[in-house]
C-alpha cells in the first residue's frame, strides 16, 4: 500500500504539472496544425491559447466555478509560451517523425485533461454520475472543437478514428473508482490516463477506425 | 374557469413532463439526423445529448443559475436512453412515415421549450421584456446550432423556412400573457405552444417559405 | 492637466455612449452582410444582436458578473432598432460609399469594445496581466465569430488581414497605461483606441496584409 499512498500535497502538484504538460501539448499541436494554413503570430497564439484553455474553460462555466486559468496564471502564460516557440521554430518541428512525437504527446494530454476533470467534477458533487463523465469529455475535446469550429474544420466528434469513444470509457472508469474504490483514486487515475492513452496510441499507430 | 385551473405543484409537474418529452424528441431528431451520416454510438449519444440541452445550458449559463440538467439528473438520462434506442433501432426509425412523425414532434418540443424558457427567465425578472424572447428562442434553436455549428451544417438561422420567426412570434406573446393576464398564465402558455406548433407544423407540412 | 481631468461619472456616461454607438456599428455591418444572402428579418435581428452583443456576453460569462445587456436594457433596444432600421433601409444603406462609411465605423466599434473591455476586466482584478488582453480581443471579435461560425462563414482569425494583431497591441497598450501611468487613465483610452483604430483604417484602406 506504500507505494501508493499519495499526499494530498503532492497530489495536487502532480495534477499541476500534469494540466501544464497537457497545454504545451494542445498548444503545439494546435500552432503546427494553423502555421500549416499560413497563420501569422497572433493567430497563431490565439489558436494555441483557445485549444489549450477552451475545453476547462467551458466546464468551468458549466460548473459556475472561477475559471481556472483565471486562479493561476501558469496555464496561460505556459500556453503562450509554448505556442510563440512553436511559432518560430516551425521549420524544425513539422519534421515526420517531431509529429509522431506531438500526436502521442497531444494524446497523453488528452487523457490527462479528461481524467483529471472527472475527479473535479466528482469533488464539487455536480450531477453525479453522469456529469463527469461528459464534463471529462468535454474538458478534453471542447478546445479542440471550438479551434475546428472557428477555422471551419470537421471537428473530432463525427471522425471514425477512435477519438471520444476510448477517452468516454475511460471517465466511465474514473467514475467507477471513486464511487467503488476511493481509497484506489491516485492509482485508479494513472491507470485510466494509461487506459486511455494505450487506446488513442493504438488507434493513432494502428489507424484503428470503428466499424460502420 | 375550474377546468384552467391549475394548481402550481401540477404545473411544476406538467413543465417536468413537457421537458422530459422534448428531450425525447430532440435527442431522437439529432441521432437520426447523424446516423444517416454513418456515426458511431459514442457520436450519437453525445449529438443526442448536445441537441437536447445545449440550448438550455446556454441559457442557464447566460441567467446565472445552475444549469437545469445538473439539478434533476432526468433529463441527462433520458437523452442518453432516447439516443441509445434510437442508434440502435435506426433501420426501425428511419422509416419515412416515422420520420414525419419525428418531424412534428421536434416541432411540438421546439414550441415546448421556447415557451417554458420564457416563463422561467420572466420568473427570474431577468432582462424584461427582452431577454426572455431571446432566451425563449436560444433555448429552442441552441441545441440545433451547436450541433449543426460542429458539424458543418448550415443552421437554422438562415434557412428561410417558418422557423425562428413563429417562436419568435410565440415567446412575445407568452410576454404579453404575463404582463398584462398573469391570471392566465397556464392556459395562456398551451395556447403560445399550439400556435407556434401550428405554423411550425404548417411550414413543414406545405413546405412555406417566407418571401424573398 | 484640467483638460484630461474627467470625473468618474461622465467617464461611465462616456463609456455607455460608446458602447451604444459601437452596437449599432456592429448590428449594421451585421445586418448589411447577411441581407446580401437573403436573410429574413428575423434571422437579421438576431444576427445583429448576436453580432453586438456575442462578445460582451461571453467575455461576462468567463468574469462571472452579470452579463451587460440585462443590467441595461438600453444595449438591446438598440441592436434591436439598428438591425431594423438597416434592414427596411437595406437599398439606402448598401450603396458603395456608405459601405465604406461603415466599415469605418465598424473598426471604430471594434476598438472601443476591447479597450472599454480592458478596462472592464482590470478593475474586476481577473487574471492579470494576461486576462485583459485575451478577453479585450474576445470582446471586439466574439460576436462577429459567433456570427460567422453560425453562418459558416470565414471567421476573422485566419484573416490575413490586419486585424487581431492591432487589436491585440491596443489591449497590450492599456494595460501598460493602467499598471505604469493609471493617472492618464481616460487619455490612453482614448489614445488606445484611436491607434487600434488607426491601424485598423489604414489596414481597410490601403488593405495591408501580413507578410507570410
Amino acid at each position: 500500500m506504500d507505494a501508493i499512498e499519495i499526499s494530498a500535497a503532492s497530489l495536487t502538484e502532480l495534477q499541476f504539472f500534469i494540466g501544464l504538460a497537457g497545454t504545451v501539448a494542445f498548444s503545439v499541436s494546435a500552432v503546427l496544425s494553423v502555421v500549416r494554413d499560413r497563420a501569422d503570430v497572433t493567430a497563431a497564439v490565439l489558436i494555441g491559447v483557445i485549444t489549450s484553455i477552451g475545453g476547462g474553460t467551458v466546464r468551468d462555466v458549466i460548473l459556475d466555478v472561477p475559471v481556472f486559468w483565471a486562479q493561476d496564471m501558469s496555464y496561460i502564460w505556459t500556453a503562450i509560451a509554448a505556442s510563440l516557440v512553436t511559432f518560430m521554430a516551425y521549420p524544425l518541428m513539422a519534421r515526420r517523425y517531431l509529429n509522431m512525437v506531438f500526436l502521442f504527446f497531444d494524446a497523453l494530454a488528452t487523457a490527462m485533461f479528461a481524467i483529471v476533470a472527472v475527479e473535479k467534477v466528482w469533488d464539487l458533487n455536480f450531477g453525479l454520475p453522469v456529469a463527469p463523465v461528459l464534463l471529462g469529455v468535454l474538458t478534453a475535446y471542447g478546445g479542440g472543437i471550438l479551434r475546428d469550429t472557428m477555422l471551419n474544420r470537421e471537428t473530432v466528434i463525427m471522425s471514425r478514428e477512435l477519438n471520444v469513444l476510448p477517452v468516454s470509457l475511460g471517465c466511465i472508469a474514473m467514475v467507477l473508482v471513486l464511487e467503488f474504490a476511493p481509497e484506489y483514486r491516485a492509482l485508479g487515475a494513472v491507470a485510466c490516463i494509461l487506459f486511455v492513452f494505450g487506446l488513442r496510441s493504438a488507434a493513432i499507430y494502428w489507424k484503428l477506425r470503428l466499424p460502420e
